[in-house]
């Protein structure tokens, strides 16, 4: 009994899996802007748990609240709300990478200009972002943060453009990666997507207010209508008029390129009652599981998903295979927040904290794992070694995307490449024996672009990214090919 | 995508679940004797989640740490087991009822008696506790707690007999209820189990070293060996002796009735991965499926579990009637601690903020919902609503146990009986008019108890406990009719 | 610059004080019950800063409100008081002793009787508690926490008596020791001074509606009127009758012996401004000062007061040798609470985080030094360093109490009697060496009891209790005579 | 008995006192740097009690932790002290402003230029601070704070000039006001005072090692020797060389003017054992005494200080006079820390919760009130009230320093102007009617020249600032005449 939405990433002992870096959510001349905000942001909350920051504007002053934890923990207290007033707002959450858990860091970010207030937030990673923060900083700026989104602010602080708008534009030209972006002004609710629109973004729309989420699922919750998806390169302005209504202008960057979506967003990031790019995120993985099944057949008596992620998948395979799907492991959803730094004794109890073998379906028979993807392979070590205690006959893993080789430098947080399963070994008999299943198989990229698009991957073209599996890059790495500094150093260890 | 394990406990809205009050761990003889209690109450953590208390002796003296919240908040802190060291521990997990969360109130309590300390902790409700409680106080006692293990240890203190064990089992005898119960001493571990059944309660063994645990999945985590149920009316009590062997006693008691175990351990409270009385929970269930396609089936398009209970019923519907099983539900597992008390304007969100529907699946499709119970029926409205505002053409909501007429007393917690749906309105008819679906049926009593047993309901004679659905109490109920004093009424109201 | 009423208690680095273990107050009858209480305790804040109870009865349930920390730090957040209903309530405030700082310790304790609630608080310590306390274990009692208090509650609950009245005089008749006790029922605030009155206890009128507590600033604050002592031996029935008026009964017990109030709540305890037997703690302080000065006169320059106790002793003393009075020692107000467990490093600079040198009156000064007590020396020898350092000419420590030798068994906290300076070195020249002064003399015996009471010791019949000084205790011993269990050994260690 | 060094801002309930805003030490090349800062600012404590920050340098990163609340509440903790390392550290207390409690604020601030990192701490008030700010906001910069630390921070980053120090330099002259700053770079310790040294700051050293701090208390606590004063106008400059020894560099500021340090430091805000401008605080303030004996003398019984501040002058009355000095008024040192929201109910006891009447002084006497000020009279009105209900025969007020009539702009926060006491009576005997006195007298200002200096104010060249009392700014004041924005409005309102 497998849940894809809560991701292991709020309680991965292992480093084990991948971690997208947030969501956002955005809504402008709505009453209940900041409610709202909050509902979005918690539909939004696996893709990052860290924490969650929302500002709103109430017609004279921006106001922000930002908190470490689940955005259930803050936003639905009624006190808090109280200081968010005003009819628009822009929200974010907020994946935890190791060591600078900082309030500090907590988008959106704010920064007073003099033609106003803006405030920023986004999701995803720029490619340049401290090669343009070390010319900030040599032209006399200072960061307080060390976030990207602080190096768009002062860009947008810097321009010599007048209005917000253009500032914004010029910012955004300046920035390369992967990225989507809101900000909001004491009249505007901005939202931009990248060139090669790599970070979803959605236009919705409730009672006629402009809505911009990462998701649909954040539409679905507060009962928003889906309008389209944000273009890649596409600026989107709406902006209150005088008289209340709102107008809504979109720009398009000269800059864009062919749309080539993250294909991680399918596979693994994404709610599978999301739709994004058009396509149903729980189709695309159930179509990953039938093409798995006809890639990678297995006489077998029963198919068991992996938690979370591989249940849609396993489904999957076992209506094409027509080999039961059953229930064979069972996840403890009751995991403490400590548990991230348990004692040794019980770190040693691993994935057992999360996961158990359900003996009646694995005793005696020949078992088909699913499982969503491989990253590091030390869960799946775990898993197989589970199931064999129980008794399976035989462990047949089966993974419904390909084998990662490369590490994504567009806000998905992945290990040292080295660390890597597919690099680790030579080829997937020998993962196959350190995982210590009987036998192993991978989706292809076509099966697998075959699940989410309909078609075969167009080499001269690719219609997504999967640049961690081909080493097909859709941008070029400006910081990595200047790689003097960490990507994450400050030179400021601090608290707060 | 549901899941059976995470009980709507943790996070009821609406106060339209059932809630069983507690889990219990005892172990003796084993130098990591908190470690393994932490990891066993882990694993009974959906037993209950308000609060979570360990006694241990090391053999000098005795040591408590009792903290609100989950097991893995507190007891994988080093600094916490580092407090409770020895090699003999109890633990016990509680449910949170409204308004008493007190840390006076979480188990095991402790006492100092002449001849040595004793810490008792029990799973399930004493029919005579206020009874028994009035008593006492007549009698000069001093009740520093609501809890009915405080009128265990008096009745223990003021026994007339010289041994703990004596007094132990002159005071489980005066008890009358449902309860599973767990005792230390300087040299034991005793369990007794009521004599009816009630409540589960199983013997194990890691390393030659007895444990005690309300389920078997307990065992399963710290990869200790089921050896078998302790029986009804059983008293097993186990001491280290000198040379550090460790002798097993076990006493039945005269007042031992035939078994007759909580049917809704297996409809709602066990882990799925449990075996209970010998059966799988999780095969149990999916039985009822079974049985529930055969008795009630319906022409449909997708088979939709509703989350969490209904997933392997609905996976037992699907097989037995060969609709497609589909994940037309998508659970949000990030619900934060706070969501216990909303704003009214988030708390009208109510089911959203928990569910959502998976429209892909849903959309012009004949669906037929299989949830595990019905108690008052608030969730079932708003998720056939759900269901029905993402767009499909029928909704047939099929309940995988008999309607619940009445009230608990063995340590689950009811709602008040006119608050039951089926008290509600007059028939299966009305109910399902109330809900809004197109057709609603119940498993059959015979249904049920052939999916568990595999036989009818002997009625001269049945094999299991089933009031809640018949109103055949399987004891006396002193206290109701005393019925004097409210259930829980403390005179002293405590922050402490 | 020294202020005598904020103790040492709060922020002793060494041990070297002497603690009181608190203060009470009661109202009944009074509206603003909690409120008046919480006020009341605050002014009693110097005998107690570990933790603060209060207990109301609001004609249906009691209510209960425990806070580890200052009274000013809870009880006047109106949430908290809002807790508190009822025109009747009990309160305390208690000092921290090591390591059982634990809410379940906080007074007052409540015992639901046969006969209904009854509430308990005191201040003092029993002689005969543990004697006491196994014959209650021995006969069936549990005893929840290490209190005293608790002792008290189970001989109320297993008096023969009837009415409450009866029972708690029952039960106070056979405590020994020195203490003031308060207790409330549903219609009752009773008061009882020990039989040689040796804590004290005044019973003040705000409104017609009668108080008790330790000290008259309790009453002061208040605005209240003083209306008498209660007596040694007394115990005081307050009973609101059905009409609304009370009726106060008063009892004296049978075993009152002539009183002998304790001389330290003069030397050292009771705040500046109250009235304690009918005298003036300040006025007895300064006597203290002046009798110092005539029985041990010396040439100096300036008369400096060694915060805080020593401020009123060196103005008598200044007054009455006319060498000017100054501020030589200034204090730091801001220790935080944490500087309880400091570095070793930060420890190391001891008193000077609490005092410094006001150098501009000590440089090149003869200085005459005064003190109220010496209980270990240790912080007397780093102020006269200190002193020293600043560049005084000659250092003259001056005490206002005589040489402490024994330990209290009444409620004052004292080191052990090797601890003790007097009983660390042989005579006054001894002291004064390790001390480091140019001189050091003691008040006399005589001096002491003309500062307070106006005449010399009484060696038949002393007027007061003087045991640290003498070894002449006022009651046998019960506890120190069995002396088979330490004084606050419990088996239980417990974080709650 | 009354404490001048632990003033009413910790807990003043009506606002009725001035707030100093900040203080400040630094020091370069000790092992222990982070420990003798944290004591540092232990002894500074009198300056700003609502937070406190450390930054230091290790020689590879800098570090900081901030806090709110008392430097002994966190930085004497072994593991807060342990994230600091490194020898050379600045840290800074801060007085808490109402509502803009936020960590970010908190001092120091730390900017990465690239030239290496920079800390700044201050002191103090720019009086063109806003100014400033707008002027960097037009030329693209982003605050993040409120505090004008940024605005320092900013012109260093933007400054022209290579080297740190000259950048400081370049910083420092466009900022106008008063002001004693700290900075800290990888290998300097830099200190500035303000060109008329309104605000002071000492040179120290301890074991050859350079220390700064605003008064010389906090030289005293770490046993450190005071070497000077830093000039008014001077920055100097330590630096640590390569061979580990430091080398101090002096520069004096071409805009240097005759120095004025506030007179306000001697009344009311620095420690009485400081030496401020080579005069002792204490000895000033019992000079006040003695002037104010000779201007306003009146027959009467007793001298009685109203806590904390008057004391020293007290004694100075009294001496002079020949009046008996006596502690009429009690403080209460126990006021909790959410004293700050009380009911209204007790909020209505109002000035009984920090100070009680001792009636043995007061009864039936003529009452001298010796106090240090009065801004706004709310607390004197309360005090006299108290005096006279312990049954004062007379109470004559008299006030160690002159009548207040206008704001400061150099870090004192005063209440609006038309809410001092001297500007809502016409005249002392309107004032003393309000208050409820029998006499009331100020001291003249050359009397408190005259006591603070030993001369007369020199009109054409006044030796002190003495603008509250004179209106004679020493300085121009940018911000107020632009006055186009609140002095402290930020359009951000944010918890974090």
């Amino acid at each position: 009994m497998n849940q894809p939405v809560s991701h292991d990433a709020f309680h991965d002992l292992d480093g084990d899996t991948l971690h997208e870096e947030c969501g956002v959510f955005g809504i402008l001349g709505h009453p209940d802007a900041a409610t709202l905000t909050a509902l979005g942001l918690h539909a939004l909350q696996h893709r990052g748990q860290e924490a969650a920051g929302i500002v709103c504007f109430d017609g004279t002053q921006f106001h922000t609240e930002k908190h470490m934890g689940l955005v259930g923990d803050h936003y639905t207290n009624p006190a808090t709300l109280a200081k968010l007033p005003g009819d628009m707002a822009i929200g974010h959450t907020r994946y935890s990478t190791t060591g600078e858990v900082a309030l500090r860091n907590v988008q959106p970010l704010f920064a007073e200009l003099e033609v106003g207030g803006i405030a920023v937030a986004h999701n995803g990673n720029f490619t340049n972002g401290l090669t343009l923060r070390r010319q900030l900083i040599a032209g006399g700026a200072i960061c307080q943060s060390t976030s990207d989104t602080e190096v768009v602010l002062h860009l947008i602080a810097r321009s010599r453009y007048t209005s917000t708008t253009d500032r914004f534009i010029d910012a955004i030209r300046q920035m390369e990666g992967g990225y989507s972006m809101l900000a909001l002004t004491r009249t505007k609710l901005i939202a931009a997507r990248d060139p090669t629109g790599i970070r979803p973004l959605v236009m919705g729309e409730l009672d006629g207010k402009p809505i911009f989420c990462s998701e649909t699922c954040a539409l679905d919750i507060i009962g928003a209508k889906y309008v389209r998806d944000v273009e890649n390169g596409e600026i989107i302005i709406c902006e209150i008029q005088p008289d209340g209504s709102i107008e809504i202008d979109s720009r398009k960057s000269p800059t864009a390129q062919p749309e080539r979506l993250c294909l991680f967003e399918y596979v693994y990031f994404a709610r599978p009652d999301s739709v994004v790019g058009g396509r149903s995120v729980y189709v695309a993985r159930k179509n990953m599981g039938i093409n798995l099944a006809k890639e990678a057949p297995v006489e077998a008596d029963v198919v068991v998903p992996v938690p979370d992620g591989g249940t849609p998948a396993a489904l999957g395979y076992a209506q094409e295979s027509g080999i039961p799907f059953e229930y064979g492991i069972i996840r403890n959803h009751y995991v403490g927040r400590t548990f991230i730094e348990p004692t040794q004794q019980i770190r040693a109890f691993g994935v057992k904290l999360k996961h158990s073998a359900n003996r009646a379906m694995i005793e005696g028979k020949r078992v088909v794992l699913v499982d969503d993807s491989i990253v590091r392979g030390t869960t799946s070590l775990k898993i197989v070694q589970m199931i064999r205690d129980a008794g399976a006959k035989e462990v047949h893993l089966r993974v419904a995307s390909p084998m990662i080789f490369h590490p994504d430098f567009y806000g998905i947080d992945t290990p040292d490449a080295e660390k890597l399963l597919a690099n680790q070994y030579d080829g997937v008999e020998a993962m196959c024996r350190y995982i210590g299943a009987d036998s192993l198989q991978f989706l292809s990229i076509n099966g697998l672009y075959r699940a989410v698009g309909g078609e075969d991957r167009n080499p001269a073209r690719p219609q997504f990214t999967d640049h961690y599996f081909t080493g097909d890059y859709p941008t070029r790495l400006l910081d990595k090919a200047a790689e003097t500094m960490g990507r994450k150093v400050s030179v400021l260890a601090s608290n707060g």
